[in-house]
């Protein structure tokens, strides 16, 4: 048995704070154009695909506020859902969210051929702080601008088009964490969906991490938790430098091996492609990562009892 | 600020089920004097380090027995424990443990240069089947030979000889498991020992796995749960052919970053080495992946709720 359904990663380079909504949906566009070309059925944007990636800067107010969608679709967004429909491919976009009762998350669809919204996901662990860092040039500050997910990781099961499979998404910084992964696994994931603003180097000057070990980082967490979990995996960048500050690109699709089937070679607007078979990831969850025959869940009780840290005492 | 330990693996090549334990302990006290001839405070040595991998033959009785150790040292170790004592080195070595009241465990130990026991581990994920398979010229036995860990993950403070950094355990199949590198990431661990025999291919004939990918795998999980859970690593494998059933290499030293400081070049008996600076930890567990600042353990409920799947329902 095969159960194959074409993805596309559609990474994106860097999208400067002076560029326009027009200019960023023309490229949106023509990166679903170039995948539907290429007989993609789903297309997976990154994180915050509107704009800039904006927590780096401290702002508030209205010019805070011009980064969020008060609906989706919404006026600014809708081509991209209109073209995506006619075209008969879905797609996953990472976006902000500012809901009716006025909070905010760092949010994701995935949008399916017939224009359905197949689920919904808000960023779980947010990276960065509430306050800014003094004196720095470049901020994190998504715990300043948006709340933390209250959605958990749901798995989605797709219709027809997408071969029944299970999907499910994170956002960025979830794919370091196993829990995102795991929680995903126990509910029989096939394809998760990622979309990142990754930094590439330190903008402030810090030295101690640089682009490629970034990149390994990132090319690890996908392929590792991606074999773990018996699941197809893309993984796709925002990249390029953005007013100064660089993010890592390495957009890459990985099979339930864990073995890189597509990999960008750029850090520009780019699609990586393969055909994923679901039915491959049999194999990992039927025997080595079978999870009712083999896991042991009464030794794992630390990882819901508590978030940080207890060391052993001295001797 | 460093603390380093300067930390070996063990490598061992084949034992063969007709090979005496004589014969076996000579091999281990010479990788134990080659490791401290090149200075390393801690060796550490393959899952079931005594014997070939048993749990491939069907036994019973007098002949199964004679794989368990009743006691740690017994008449048959002895010689590993007072030479290491001798040497000023340290020491973890897989064995299967009988225990007075007759339960059976795969289990290891760490012994500290100075004799003293500092941890006790017995497997919690055991691989294979309680019945053999019918007609299977080779089994996997380990659910009918040993019965489930009953110690949990703990975390182990070593003393002064060993930087006081904190250790922990695993066996093979465990270290797949992002569970048993986070219960221990949850208590600060700076250092996981590791134990493996691992099949290099299905010596009953199946061709769906290859050992080029079952090494990427067994690589994948140790740098990868390394890098997020910010610890040392070091994985040892029990390496080649033994009574027609192959099995990997590919042990490691892997460094908190997930990158692979040091690895076997061959199928043999083989030390590998390297000075692990436990302070190198720092960076990942208090900026990346601080526990206590970024976890969300109210999201990750079906980690500990249930072992095994529950699929969303079709749409």
């Amino acid at each position: 048995m095969s159960r194959i359904v074409r993805v596309a990663g559609a990474q994106m380079g860097p999208t400067q704070k002076a560029d326009s909504r027009a200019q960023t949906m023309t490229r949106l566009l023509a990166l679903l154009e170039d995948a539907a070309r290429q007989g993609a059925q789903l297309v997976v944007f990154p994180e915050l695909a509107f704009t800039t990636f904006f927590p780096r800067w401290l702002m508030e107010g209205a010019e805070l506020d011009s980064y969020f969608e008060p609906s989706m679709p919404g006026p600014e967004t809708e081509a991209l859902f209109s073209r995506a429909r006619e075209l008969g491919i879905g797609f996953y976009i990472g976006y902000a969210e500012k809901t009716p009762e006025g909070q905010h998350f760092n949010a994701a669809l995935i949008v399916q051929p017939d224009g359905s919204v197949l689920g919904h996901y808000r960023k779980v662990h947010l990276p960065g702080s509430v306050e800014p860092r003094p004196g720095a040039l470049y901020q994190q500050l998504e715990k300043r601008y948006f709340e933390y997910g209250d959605l958990g990781f749901r798995a989605f099961r797709a219709g027809a088009a997408w071969q029944n499979g299970i999907l499910g998404m994170m956002i960025c910084n979830d794919r370091r964490w196993v829990e995102s992964w795991r929680v995903l696994g126990l509910q029989g994931v096939e394809l998760v969906c990622i979309g990142y603003n990754s930094a590439a180097y330190d903008p402030n000057g810090g030295t101690s991490e640089d682009a490629a070990l970034r990149t390994f980082h990132s090319t690890l967490a996908a392929q590792s938790n991606a074999y773990m979990n018996a699941t197809w995996a893309v993984s796709v960048a925002k990249a390029g430098e953005e007013d100064g500050s660089g993010l890592i690109g390495g957009s890459v699709i990985v099979n339930p091996d864990g073995v890189i089937v597509a990999q960008a070679k750029t850090l520009a607007d780019e699609i990586i492609i393969a055909d994923c078979d679901f039915d491959l990831c049999r194999q990992g969850k039927d025997k080595m990562f079978n999870f009712g025959a083999h896991r042991r869940p009464e030794h794992y009780t630390a990882i819901t009892a508590r978030a940080g840290v207890v060391e052993p005492a001295s001797l």
